[in-house]
């Protein structure tokens, strides 16, 4: 439960807030999140992080001398946009290239791999390394699936260490690869965390129950069971973590043992002894460790483990000072001549605005209408639509979609407002909700919108081929950024058959386009009903392996809801 | 709740080991607690804390360099024993003397000002500074009875800091001292914690309440009501904490903000925002800072603020390096020529084992039994015990006299195995009592049966005059303990009736001793259910200024349990 608070769709942006104001000498505030304050005034590799909020101290908390360089910050577990993302490394950019590191989920590779795109296209040299280390998400032949938790921490610190020592961004990037290679973590829920604002946790469990491999989301582990004496949890992770040393594991490991908030410090200490005599008795020494909050989720009741098996370079890496409001160790490092974040990050080069038709300028208000239209039916169905998420993922949909929509109508508005034509207030409106969403849905309807409103144009009149070609367009631009497929159970299992719908339809009778879309809408619906009963009746109990870009999510159930609100309009 | 155990009764023990085994380089284990593994080659004041466990990072968590040398660590919510406090601070000096200091509680002043006593006699100096900067547990004009929470730490630092500096035991006590005056807290609960092993949380609220100024084990606060904005709980914090600015408070503070477990970093940087805004409104500059869990309470939910009237000196001392498990600021401190601690405490000088009469060893055979069925008798009302604490103090009653008769039961019967007489194995259970239960109940007990154990002695016969004097030295051992008077509704509000009454009936009947003492043990209920109602009835409700030593206790409900299960006995 949540009880500090004011407004909570402004919970992550005023918590960012105190926690700049709470470390004012080690970190700067920046459009999209935070950086280091002070840096060396030699040009070294810059490490990003980022994620979404309510994990602290990830991943602001890890901002600072020998860790990480800057931090994008996202709503409550939602993915930072990919805006947000470029305007952090721009910041913290210090001239010898730009690794992006951050935990391996569907929305922060999405945004973070378009960040990539974005900032190479600027002239960044720019490495990418989603972290994968929670062995319950999938099998390690998927390792790429995996989610990433407290290894976070791991495979950062060694890019911090050999980023702070000058190495290059492909040093840089191989050391942390083999931090990554190497880290392993599992995980157990006690109870979920209450998303800021709601009376409800995010799911529960029965009294006595545990939730064995859950994720920092409440994610559906691989079981549940009954409470265990802590000796015997110390067991079970500690054998499930050994099943995958790798063959040159050697006889040392760091290993983290992680409270996910509400957890008291001295269950972690109860637990870290036991933890300390099941590896001991493995024969597996301990090098190294850290037993406290390093990645929460709000107020979940929970633990995990995490093993790194070290060599010596990933050894000194770690046992390195580092100076950060999360975490720190030994003595502040010595940055030589420091010099100062001047304060401003530089922005994205801006683009002139092009001429627009009347008749466009006129159809972009229409647009603007629509975008109000759809965020008050978005606002409707937004809890529903954050249970469907809750079942498979982590329950921030429908907050998700809302915060992208109201940014989408805002934008809109403005752009219809300033004379803009069709195409560039749907671009517009697209922008806003990709930078101010975050998350899976964000990327997608943000890069859908964009696409279509390149498809519009300013000049051009509409009419079928336009919308079925703008429509096209952002069916393109979904599937290149989420790598999705027919039956992977995304919002493409329902903008499929309706683009097939919407072309039968119209080829049928060309003159009815309202009604032609409002009977597309119809089969997204049935499409999107048999995606949420799929989720629905998988709930918890989906096997392995099965999670990543593909796995089932509400998109196609929201998408489906603003398909048909669409189509109740008269500008259709 | 607590979800990661394995035995509820060795809880604090095994959180202990483990703590010790993640931090081997930092702090090393010693019977009672934790010393600094390294300290200075020079001889400095050495600066001990300590309390119950459950608190982390308090207490141990702030063993090391530039903060305290050395804390006892109690059962969970549990003072101290004295003769853990005697062993933590053997093993902490220095040479240059001891500095105890701690949160104001009544089992932890009895304690620590009991080992105050021994280890003055053993040829230590000493000094002892109860902490007390809750504002809500007492009024301004009663400071000595205030609570301790996150004050203490503000307290410790500036001690440690003077201590490093090689400053003398009064100086280092002065500075203490100083900064005590000028710190002030006031918390807020929003749910409960709940002791491990049990399955209801110590108290409860109703969902959407909080409870203003409720101490950090759940004692009452001023007030409930409903749960407000963030905005406006930190103006409540601050606009209560501004009446208390002393009139020399300049215009910084260095400002705490803690979390009492379950609340999330998060919520705790909302909250920070709302707090700086209230403060600079106030004209109040912020000079220091820290948002972080400081002192919790198992998994309470809930926040405190600490504002420490700063001057030039405890700045200084605030912002100079320390480095614990805990908490730690800057670099390393430079330690000079380190000595690492060898590893053994240095024990308290033993005493000769005098002899015993036969009949007298047959005594303690009967007293040894006397104490297992006095520990039966507790352990069927363990939980009504803590439920009676629960209403106005912390609820570990039940818990701390269980642990104190096991100990007291396991030493009664080496004492009398070994051929000890009566007044060595009473004393010999009283020591053993005082050691492992630790809290207010532990130490009187333990000083209660201690002179019980003298006034028998081991060579006398045992009749009416030699039990009234038994328990006489008892009931004076615990008023010079605990400083109670009759009507302050402690276990002497029935001990005293009970000493009367056995007096009155062995006059009346000098033949019929164990007539004479189940009568007497009956008046002492009726005293002790007049105590409970008194409790039950105030709730938690009572008004300020009338805590400390003296507050309602459940120790006259134990007490004439004991009483009455010792009429039972053939023995008498």
């Amino acid at each position: 439960m949540t009880s500090v608070l004011n407004d909570p769709n402004d919970f992550a942006g005023q918590a960012l807030r105190g926690f700049v104001l709470a470390h004012q000498g080690l970190v700067a505030s920046v459009p999209g999140g935070v950086v280091r304050r002070d840096r060396p005034a030699r040009r070294t590799v810059a490490v990003v992080t980022g994620g979404g909020s309510g994990h602290y101290p990830a991943f602001c908390g890890w901002v600072g001398p020998g860790l990480a360089d800057g931090a994008a910050v996202g709503d409550v577990f939602a993915s930072p946009s990919t805006e947000q993302i470029c305007s952090v490394a721009r910041a913290a950019d210090n001239g010898a290239g730009i690794l992006l590191s951050y935990g391996n989920y569907a929305g922060d590779v999405l945004n973070f791999t378009a960040a990539q795109r974005r900032l190479e296209a600027e002239g960044f040299a720019v490495a990418n390394l989603p972290i994968c280390d929670d062995v319950t998400s999938a099998s390690a032949l998927e390792r790429h699936k995996r989610r990433g938790t407290a290894g976070d921490l791991v495979v950062l610190k060694a890019a911090g260490w050999a980023a702070a020592h000058g190495r290059g961004l492909a040093e840089v990037t191989a050391l942390a690869e083999r931090a990554e290679q190497r880290t392993f973590s599992f995980g157990i829920a006690f109870a979920g965390c209450t998303l800021p604002g709601d009376q409800r946790p995010l799911f529960s469990l029965q009294p006595g129950q545990m939730g064995v491999g859950m994720g920092v989301h409440g994610e559906p582990g691989v079981s549940e069971g009954p409470i265990v004496p802590a000796r015997e949890l110390a067991q079970t992770l500690v054998d499930r973590l050994l099943e995958e040393r790798p063959e040159d594991g050697g006889p040392a490991v760091l290993a983290l043992l992680n409270g996910l908030g509400a957890t008291g410090h001295e269950e972690l200490h109860v637990l870290w002894g036991d933890v300390y005599d099941s590896l001991a008795a493995a024969g597996v020494a301990v090098a190294a460790c850290e037993v406290d909050e390093l990645i929460t989720s709000l107020d979940m009741s929970g633990v995990s483990l995490t093993l790194c098996w070290l060599d010596d370079e990933l050894l000194a890496a770690w046992q390195a000072p580092c100076w950060t409001a999360g975490y720190s160790r030994g003595p502040e490092p010595d940055l030589g001549e420091e010099r100062r974040f001047a304060g401003a990050a530089p922005a994205a080069p801006a683009e002139a605005a092009p001429h627009a038709s009347g008749q466009s300028v006129a159809l972009a208000g229409q647009a603007a209408d629509l975008a109000q239209a759809v965020l008050e039916a978005l606002l409707v169905h937004e809890d529903e639509l954050g249970r469907l998420d809750a079942v498979a993922g982590d329950g921030d949909h429908g907050r998700g979609m809302v915060r992208g929509a109201r940014a989408a109508a805002a934008a809109a508005a403005t752009a219809s407002g300033a004379g803009r034509g069709l195409g560039d207030t749907v671009a517009a409106a697209g922008e806003a909700w990709a930078a101010d969403s975050g998350g899976t849905s964000g990327a997608l309807w943000g890069a859908a919108l964009t696409a279509a409103g390149r498809a519009f144009g300013n000049e051009q009149s509409v009419g079928r081929f336009t919308i079925l070609a703008a429509v096209t367009a952002a069916r393109n631009a979904i599937v290149e950024l989420g790598g999705a497929e027919m039956g992977d159970k995304t919002m493409l299992d329902a903008l499929e058959p309706f683009l097939a719908a919407l072309a039968r339809h119209w080829n049928a009778d060309p003159e009815d386009l309202a009604g032609g879309w409002r009977a597309a809408a119809a089969v997204a619906g049935q499409a999107a009903e048999a995606t949420a009963q799929l989720v629905a009746r998988r709930g918890r109990a989906r096997p392995l392996g099965e999670r990543g870009l593909g796995h089932p999510d509400p998109g196609a159930v929201s998408l489906a809801l603003i398909l048909s609100r669409l189509g109740e309009a008269d500008g259709n």
